[in-house]
């Protein structure tokens, strides 16, 4: 299935420069993009690479829009209209109905029959999988669990009994959802177990990354809503809230109990530790560790985390410190020739 | 099944004041608990929840035992009575001996009649599962594992070949326990693998979150001992000893050969490299990496690692770093004039 | 089966000392060796452990070659030695070959008679399973994946569809190869999904350990190349490039497009932001965060990095934070006396 520049401006928005006639069929890179791709320019990193590129067509931002002869869409936001094209050329795959028969479904389960259960899935008592849900093979869908219309679970998710998932949601390979929260109390030289009793809601268009885990809560549920985007090997633990559109990079660890606001932004590798509120609108930078609530919008950086300018500052200061260190000398030995002492 | 105060405080201790008969059935927070629960404060945090709060009782500490006119028992750790009063409302649910038609046994192993083995579990080739050991789906039970009495391993869980697990284990999903160590030798350019021949050996009373994994040993056996709780997605290499009862909070890797004491705890994210010995009683603060062994109790923090309170003074020393730079400037200029030069 | 020292040394090399006929089954620890078992000096802390030893023979450097008077094998790079001697001691195992009647397999699978596929295993439409690969309980397979001869899969590995593995592969349970890469565009308050169409492809002799995750490519693919070995829980983004016989160690995170050169050594947890570039031959220490290309081969640490001797004085200098704080005091205390102020 291809698509003319014409075509594709009438569906997308943007305005074609060059032969709009040019019929492409996927997106490609600058680098490797054939003739019939069309490729995009949204990181000034990749810039020198729109000189030699084969791709049929680019995308690219008006303050690029004469950096090339090739046919292209001059678009306000070129990565945000790759996005939609890359939709528009690839849809998704869709899976056909139906139950496999190596599946194992209680008969308490609801199962739309638009749903589709791949090979060895299990799914609990009294389930309910809406229309069109997707369970890959050797997922485990606890008892009572029920997701919402669309949602893709890839292969071996497991989600632990009583937790709700939103429509559409995408769940990556290796997710586990609803283990029991870190609770342990210390009594005379044990530790005794928490029985972790909230569940995980998790709202409407959210994707999680491959093996990534959210625990249950302890009492209250964990909670994320609407439009989060979980990367992979994430740790949330229990009672967290992750406000709505919030995304988060790989390798991210939330200690029980934190509340993220709505549309934050977290780096790779972040920290947070226990029972701390993060306001809406942050932006946490890669490896940063927050040691105390964040109430005000901004980005913050630094172990533990400073605003993002101090951090920077103090980052310059500490290769300076050498210097600092060799002034002081200097200061000694001036002041002690200048009373006569021996420096 | 519901509990007056004056039956819960004869099970479990702790002196009621108000009206003992009050009844409650399960456990909730201040925040969100109804008149049939039983909520408890303990965490200071939350102190201000007291006032407003629906729960029919709570249960607090001694300092606080007049801040409600609420049902309630005083206990002298609120946390211990209520990981004990959580328990007590909710026993942990059991499930039906009997081996799934779907699972696949290997016909030398020896499972108790009072074991689970659920739906499309693997147990391998002289296995031994002990009474009341509960496996999940899709596990994966490798040859000559021994499980101990009354463990549950949750679904997708990975043992290899050989290990041991003790009695009451409970296994998170998607833990792996016996994968191969990290052992490789470098050669003219390549890497050789060292075939990893310990096993991974486990202890009574330990829990291991969702997508931890704990690597067998290269020669020797890596060991966790008694009464160990592990949090998700904790990396534990080859030949690591846990000692007895130490926590680990989510996120922690621990390299190759490093031995933990009894009773330490160690905070989200830490990093210990190779080969190092921490004693008994240590406590490491999140994102901490241990770089040098640890022979005193006592916390640590920072990176590389410090006492807590040295890394606090240099935490405070780095945000005074411009300060310290502006009175270095000041010094010079004063000196200059002294000297009549120009600064 | 057994060996004399002189057998080894004819297969592996080396210089037999003191009784060449000594008879050896395994390998062991000096710690824990018995006597029909060689064990191994290679690393200068276990030296102590020498006297002690019941090993019926070691193996040592030339300049240990002195330090014991048991039977011995003296090698120009023990470790490396010992890792031949550990494979020559115990060949690994093998599977037998076919398909377990549980495993699912789509008809258009093309699988190698000598292939093993296990219980509940998943095979998707058109894979290509090569000789002698043998899959593990509970691996999901997807479409169109190809797997070259006499690699292994542990249970519970997942790989998407259309990934490529090359010859010899040996993947731990857990490992999810080929999920969607974190590419989501922010557009009027809402992310939207970019679709991953590249793949991953990953060389010959690639080693990758539990639970660790491999995002396919945007639009190119991801590539590890030939001899990388990859530790448990490392995540790697999308369009990520692994230079051949590159060692990665546990929990380490690369974000997306990072381009990583031949044989580099990366430490535990380190974390590496995005489209960085990395040249060949660079060690990077454990939990260093790469924030800037690095363009010269070499050791780097800190956070951010640094070259290793600029972060080791830096990290001297922090600890002498406080003695600098206390001249500058002293220094303003002289000053003002001088200027006959009060300081």
């Amino acid at each position: 299935m291809s698509y003319t520049l014409t075509e594709i401006a009438r569906r997308l928005g943007g305005e074609v420069r060059g032969d709009a006639a040019t019929q492409v069929d996927s997106v490609g890179t600058l680098a490797s993009a054939r003739a019939n791709q069309i490729a995009f320019l949204t990181n000034g990193r990749y810039r020198e690479q729109l000189a030699g590129t084969k791709a049929g067509a680019v995308v690219l931002g008006p303050q690029e829009c004469d950096s090339t002869a090739l046919p292209r869409i001059v678009a306000a936001d070129p990565y945000v209209y790759f996005a939609k094209l890359a939709q528009l050329l690839r849809p998704s795959a869709g899976f056909a109905p139906g139950i496999h028969p190596t599946a194992v479904v209680e008969a308490s389960a609801l199962i739309a029959d638009s749903a589709h259960v791949a090979a060895h899935a299990y799914i609990g008592h009294n389930c309910v999988l809406a229309e069109r849900v997707a369970v890959g093979s050797h997922c485990s869908v606890g008892a009572d669990v029920r997701i919402g219309a669309n949602s893709t679970l890839y292969p071996n998710v497991v989600i632990y009994a009583g937790c709700v998932l939103g429509a559409r949601a995408i769940v990556h390979s290796g997710v586990v959802i609803g283990a029991d929260g870190f609770g342990i109390a210390f009594e005379q030289g044990r530790w005794i177990k928490i029985p972790q009793t909230g569940r995980v809601v998790i709202g409407d268009d959210v994707e999680i990354g491959a093996n990534t885990t959210i625990d249950r809560g302890a009492i209250d549920d964990t909670v994320i809503e609407d439009g989060v985007k979980l990367d992979n090997q994430i740790q949330i633990g229990h009672n967290v809230r992750v406000g709505a559109h919030t995304a988060i990079a790989g390798c991210v660890g939330i200690a029980g109990s934190v509340k993220i606001g709505r549309d934050c932004r977290i780096g790779g590798a972040a920290g947070i530790v226990g029972h701390l509120s993060i306001c809406d609108g942050v932006t946490i930078s890669a490896f940063t560790l927050v040691t105390k609530s964040i109430t005000q919008p901004g980005t913050y950086s630094g172990h533990p985390q400073l605003p993002h300018r101090e951090w920077l500052a103090q980052t310059v200061q500490l290769r300076r410190l050498d210097e600092l260190a060799s002034r002081i000398r200097q200061l000694e030995a001036q002041l002690a020739a200048l009373e006569g002492r021996k420096p």
